[in-house]
């Protein structure tokens, strides 16, 4: 990987950033009085204090973005991005992630017991938007000590949310990295996020979200949800060269077990993902991105216009989920703002889980950006 | 519609074809003592014989194909193709459509009564082939005195078995047609399958297939498979043209509900279908078409060649379900084995469901491929 040593052994922290006196009040309206926010660091925030990457991660990721966790095998979701000499390069860079509101990894989200109570908040939780996930990193970079960001990144949802922090707070970043991401879901990708929805509502385990207290877990919906969106993040072609028509296991009688490999396959992926996810936080999170929109909201480009932030936008030629023709739009409207913005489409047949893979072109993309940004510093 | 009336008032009879002195042995091994099959006809067969067109459906369609029963508002499936001065005119043609072997739409099928238990099969029905289904319908054909069909009609899987029968009794055709179908079923069609499988038996009330006995119906899960396999009928410049992110109800407050049209639409078509469809059917006909796979057969094109039986194969320019990739490997397979087929390519809009739409450039290709067929025989 890149030839290198990675950042090495890590850990998540966690920070209460928000609390009763001082609570976190939300786009929709509502507040949370008691905010905590998982995150973990690599690198050291130089004396300047401008050499900082804030990574914002996808629907299902987590704080831990790079190293290794005390014992694990796997390292973090974006291992091959984020190390010495790897393109985000942790012996310039100061680099930090950190979960989603709303999500169920450290940050307080829909599972998380609701102070008031001392029960878990449910369905109870209040409806998020993109721009409280802005909020809450804000604060957490504030927290840091970091007043401005060499350069935010994200993919997918995560680019989501870089958009909106760079289009709302502008004065906080010196470039904005969105890959694989979209200004606005299309009435496909709503559908998809809904049937994944109505699988976890549906389970039996679900019992309208108090499931905790009922001592269920609405596992069944949940495997379903991410199945389905398992299959929309890799391209027909890199399914068929992946898993093709092989069977499983050539001894065992057709039937309606896991008969092929790719049945497998994703019968794993759904079991792994209940290790590490909640179903109310993915009802929470897709909701978000359904309604997000941020270039229907009339002089939303006018800030970041006047500051100056810089755009890098990535798409991957073979990811359907968000193609190209997503971020050619977020181009289109940044570029009508007179916002500097390049754009990269690159070729791969990898789908939207391209953007966590190590592709050649698109790492040297990613290292030429910010060597060209820490350059601009001097 | 074609500026003309339909086939007016039709009803659904049922015919016994085997039985237990007669059982139907099927291609994995195991016999059927006991299959009713449900079948409609429309238009006059000649005296010569000659003017037989055989329609096979797709996965959940039924053989209510053309015309209205009584007292329904709606016709029956594809009937715009067929009726008076209609592509598939009746005048001139005796159509005939029967629901398929493991269906449930009057045909035997997995949640039929097992003559040897006097319960329901449930999964100890036996596992189909895309060859059972034409060995029902042949038998059919010649319980109805047609010997050799004119032509044999199918859409998506409806196609496939028509590629079959083709292929395996070419003497019963001298025509076979096959719209927005596939040979071999890819990695990523099988794993749509596969999770929509999921969805049906862990939903809690599949009971290991005994439902009817135990007097639960896997509905969740069984709408869940509907809603998620609709999504991929349609294109999402269909689906963008049809809902774009318009809100059901703008007075809704945002939540986890229906807030999209896209989201009410989809729901809608998970609860209709469960009005028509069984759970075990569409278990049984999903693994039909995941294994079928005829061109690794040796030898499988040679009687098709030999008896000169003629193709027509068309496929939709936004059909992502079963891309034109699929239809053009079925040409290159029939050339090969210099099989006489025309391909059309029909550019639309419309998805996979486009072969249920009345587009004009299709339905003057069918139109004008059946008049040459018609002219064939004089």
């Amino acid at each position: 990987m890149n030839g290198q040593k990675g950042v090495g052994v890590v850990e998540t922290r966690t920070v209460r950033l928000f609390d009763a006196e001082s609570p976190l009040h939300l786009v929709r309206g509502g507040t949370l009085s008691q905010v905590d926010v998982a995150y973990e660091t690599y690198g050291t925030l130089s004396p300047q204090g401008d050499n900082a990457v804030f990574i914002c991660h996808a629907l299902t990721g987590d704080a831990h973005v790079a190293g290794y966790h005390e014992g694990a095998r796997r390292p973090g979701w974006w291992d091959n991005m984020i190390g010495p000499g790897r393109p985000l390069d942790t012996d310039r860079l100061y680099v930090i992630c950190a979960n989603l509101l709303g999500g169920c990894q450290g940050t307080t989200g829909p599972s998380s017991i609701d102070p008031a109570t001392g029960h878990a908040y449910g369905l109870d939780f209040p409806l998020l938007d993109m721009g409280d996930f802005v909020t809450v990193h804000r604060a957490l970079c504030h927290h840091l000590g970091v007043d401005t960001l060499l350069a935010a990144f994200g993919g997918s949802l995560g680019g989501m949310q870089v958009l909106e922090w760079a289009l709302t707070h502008p004065e906080d970043m010196r470039n904005a990295v969105v890959i694989a991401a979209s200004s606005r879901l299309s009435a496909q990708n709503i559908a998809f996020n809904a049937v994944a929805r109505e699988a976890i509502t549906r389970d039996p385990g679900f019992r309208d979200g108090q499931y905790e207290a009922a001592g269920t877990v609405p596992d069944h919906g949940l495997s379903i949800a991410r199945m389905m969106a398992h299959i929309t993040y890799l391209s027909e072609e890199s399914m068929a060269d992946k898993f093709g028509r092989m069977p499983q296991d050539a001894e065992l009688a057709p039937g309606f077990g896991a008969d092929f490999a790719v049945e497998s396959y994703l019968r794993h992926q759904g079991e792994t993902f209940l290790e590490r996810f909640d179903a109310l936080s993915y009802l929470y999170l897709t909701r978000v991105m359904d309604y997000y929109d941020p270039f229907e909201r009339p002089g939303i480009t006018e800030a970041a216009a006047a500051q100056g932030v810089r755009f890098l936008v990535a798409s991957f030629t073979s990811d359907w989920r968000f193609s190209s023709t997503h971020s050619r739009r977020i181009v289109r409207h940044l570029e009508q703002a007179r916002i500097p913005v390049s754009y990269r489409d690159i070729e791969t047949a990898g789908g939207h889980d391209s953007f966590l893979l190590e592709i050649e072109p698109y790492h040297e993309t990613i290292r030429a950006y910010i060597d060209n940004a820490l350059e601009a510093l001097r």
